[in-house]
């Protein structure tokens, strides 16, 4: 008889522990009596959700901690329950995970490596661990490692030093664009060079900033990809390990690039409202792609009645702005109304005649404009519950073409880390069946419509450039020099990198959204707001 | 003749190479030309100036710093130059000290102990080192150590193992209250145990939402205060050791608790604003104490002439209000207009008429009357240039007692970390000459004028118990249980803490603020969004 491990990949929620004992004993019941698993294995942390960040730090978070997981362990019988939790001991804390089995600890193991870096600050509550833990179940001694430890070599050959057999990762591991892929060779490597059989569950859902992508897989001794579970969504993942090692089950192939983006937006819109208690969603609808493309997700995660969109055209927009916006509202079925921001533009230009009299105009008004519309939108989100999405994408975020408290003002913002030129891109495949975004939206040359004729060419250069140079600075940390040596015009990098310095303070105080790439804005980027550093000398 | 070593306590600017390097050298040409110094001694990362954050992360960054650290220690000669600086080294970054003369690298110390708690990061950039390093200078066996290396026994013990008589130790260390007694009580402790004369310096000036507060001092093996240097003021301190040690200077005296947070909060303020090139700073002034305090910390930090005020009372104000804040701006000598909101206000509310038809009023309008303010303060704050300072203090920050893109709109937020108690004890510090906040201010009940005859007392138990249970709760992490047993009602208790918990997506998008307590926002608090976690269960 094989031994049978089921990986849950399911969806927790920070600080929830009553919901999450829950949710853990509802699928560990399942594993048990549908699937007749022996063991069943949940990720880091499980019993907090991750990241639980400074609640970590409360003496009375870990009390309920100890207490949730006290009266797991004494209810949960017939079935080798494998889950993360924090674990005080010692006078320090650490990343702890677990094997119980009929009321007993058999064993614990307390991660290793912790990671310091990106979005990640497991210093800042962890000591780290590392003495191997190997158990004996069903025959069969397994070794237990968490997430990071996985990634370096040392822990598994240690858990193979120690008589390992099968090693079982737990995982918190958040999605950036081609890490499922490089999860899988990394695997294979560990696998290899250990000789161990590896079977890694991940963490699915949307948690602030972060979406954890599931992808739990089970990898061979001899580098075979045995199995994979789905990406995006929950999934209880029955595992058979037999004499020669784990048996070949369903392989849920890689999602192409745009549409695991796509499904990543989908579960981090979706997981922000629903963990937080919102009904539905409102937004702004300008006609332009970026607002287009931000009513397709939030339909997609929340349903056509849980979504309410407002058309505020001003003295600059053009009239095909609003045919299309109210296109793409029926197109989804989504109710619109239409809100033209006129009367408050022109009573706040008016109260404040007295005090710019004989000034030229300048971004002032334009920022106006952009107030006015934040100011009804939250208006409409106060009155009924609804959080209020913002339409803002990764390049404008970075060179600052967005308008703090006016199209900045919001709850959530999907598309905060998703470049235009991406934008694109996931408009292009979500017209894939039907067209939900008009042609027109996609083909018309981008303007934020805020002064007679405006394009985004007439102050940036065009995406085309403009995304690259900023991946290089954002995410590559790529000095100006380098940027220049491959290719790009020295001024328009020059520009471009001062406009991103610049505008830091505006996105300290942006909304949060979902992280796609390898470095977002946010946590993942901790830069001074007063910064005198001229990457540009 | 007695060793000579200046304790360089100056401000400098993160990531400002240029300008910190220009600073270094004209404090070194004065120590040795006018001070007739051995020796001098700069603050913990002084190049970079502290923190530099994510900077660190950029290889251009490190390549200026390297070639700025060459270009000093090529060109002052004729004095010891000691100072912190980014060192890359075996293809790791380590936080390190050099001592420099005539052109050679003499020493060089690695900081062992990396603060990864409160506001700090350094795990995130830095590898440990703590090899003691020992160099004589003029006959003298002098030792250095950083910062967080002086709050644990070790380094200095190995310092004094290793030969050193006397420990140089370079900080940069950021106010709260009650910290400089704190440092004075530690160095004595740390004294007395390695039996070494220790020399502390540290940095002054504010950082976004960190102030370092100077106080540099000297102390004897004996466990003697031999010298200090001023709280919140550059200096140059020269400091003897002469075969008996340290020879006695001047020590000043540690501020009074309230005047350090006016001091701190003043000094946040002006660098702020003047590292970030404002040229001064606008204000809307309510007739309350907040902006009363907000708008007299203004003047004192920029000059009368660079500030400006703006009243916008509504159908609610009290004819009062406007009196005492128009009394306010007098006696301080600032300009003031009157901007009534009515007219924006009203255009709000008849736009959204068709939407809000039959609803009953609620805290959608409070927020309307909030944010007609901030969108007429932002437009002059674009318009002249001027930052706009938000008023709100810790206490309405921690309950979410504030209106996101209203009164919270603005670049820096001076009280943000100071709790309604002591923003009265502010208020009668700044009367202690003259009244410049007008006694009736500081005695009227507190209300926000949202609605008619509104105070803060309806919907919040009386400041002096909201106060005590948010230090408790957010400074030191008691829990629920632990408040009510120290004789807090429990249903004021659990209905405060669920505010707090509540809030946290207000706090996330605020603008920055001055650290003055043990545990601001920002940083020093990272709370999750999502966050299912219920401490009143």
């Amino acid at each position: 008889m094989p031994l049978t491990v089921v990986l849950a990949q399911i969806n927790l929620k920070v600080g929830d522990l009553t919901g999450n004992a829950q949710r853990i004993t509802a699928a560990a019941v399942e594993a048990r009596e549908r699937l007749g698993a022996d063991a069943i294995l949940f990720p880091e942390l499980a019993l907090t959700g991750y990241p639980p960040e400074d609640l970590l730090l409360r003496s009375d978070f870990l009390d309920q901690c100890e207490a949730t997981l006290a009266e797991l362990q004494a209810t949960l019988h017939g079935i080798h329950l494998i889950l993360g939790y924090p674990r005080r001991r010692d006078g320090v804390l650490l990343n702890a995970a677990g094997v119980f089995y009929n009321g007993e600890r058999v064993a614990e193991y307390y991660k290793a490596l912790l990671p310091n870096y990106s979005v990640f600050d497991e210093k800042r509550y962890f000591e780290p661990g590392g003495t191997p833990c190997v158990v004996t179940i069903k025959g069969v001694a397994v070794a237990l490692t968490i997430c990071e430890d996985i990634w370096f070599r040392e822990p598994a050959l240690r858990a193979a030093a120690a008589g390992a057999e099968l090693l079982l990762n737990l995982n918190a591991s958040p999605f950036h664009t081609g890490k499922s892929p490089e999860r899988e060779e990394l695997l294979r490597k560990r696998a290899l060079e250990s000789g161990l059989d590896i079977a890694y569950v991940n963490l699915v859902g949307g948690q602030d900033e972060l979406v954890f992508d599931g992808g739990s897989l089970v990898m061979g001794r001899d580098g075979r990809l045995c199995q994979r579970g789905p990406a995006f969504a929950e999934a209880l993942i029955p595992v058979q390990f037999g004499p020669q090692g784990p048996l070949p089950g369903a392989v849920a192939a890689h999602c192409e690039e745009v549409e695991a983006v796509y499904r990543a937006l989908l579960l981090g819109v979706r997981d922000y409202a629903r963990k937080n208690g919102f009904q539905g969603a409102v937004l702004g609808l300008s006609g332009g792609i970026d607002s287009a493309v931000t009513l397709a997700l939030a339909v997609a995660a929340l349903g056509a009645e849980q979504v309410e969109v407002v058309l505020m055209p001003s003295r600059h927009t053009a009239e095909m702005s609003n045919q299309d916006a109210i296109a793409e509202a029926e197109a989804l079925g989504v109710r619109h109304t239409t809100l033209p921001i006129e009367p408050a533009f022109a009573t706040l230009l008016q109260m404040l005649q007295p005090l710019f009299a004989g000034l030229p105009p300048d971004v002032t008004e334009e920022n106006l404009q952009a107030r006015c519309r934040g100011i009804l939108l939250m208006a409409i989100s106060n009155k009924q519950g609804r959080i209020l999405l913002t339409t803002g994408n990764k390049s404008e975020m970075a060179v600052g073409y967005a308008t703090l408290y006016g199209d900045m003002a919001g709850g959530f913002a999907p598309l905060k880390d998703v470049p235009k030129l991406l934008v694109y891109r996931l408009a292009a495949y979500m017209n894939r069946e039907r067209e939900i975004i008009p042609q027109r939206v996609i083909e018309r040359p981008p303007s934020a419509e805020l002064a007679p004729d405006q394009r985004d060419s007439d102050s940036l250069p065009p995406y085309s450039l403009l995304d690259p140079i900023l991946e290089r600075y954002i995410e590559q940390d790529q000095g100006v020099a380098e940027i220049i040596a491959a290719g790009f015009d020295p001024a328009t990098v020059a520009r471009i990198i001062a406009l991103v310095d610049r505008n830091e303070y505006k996105r300290r105080q942006a909304p949060p959204g979902v992280k796609i790439t390898r470095r977002a804005f946010g946590r993942d980027r901790r830069y001074p707001l007063t910064n005198g550093f001229s990457a540009t000398l």
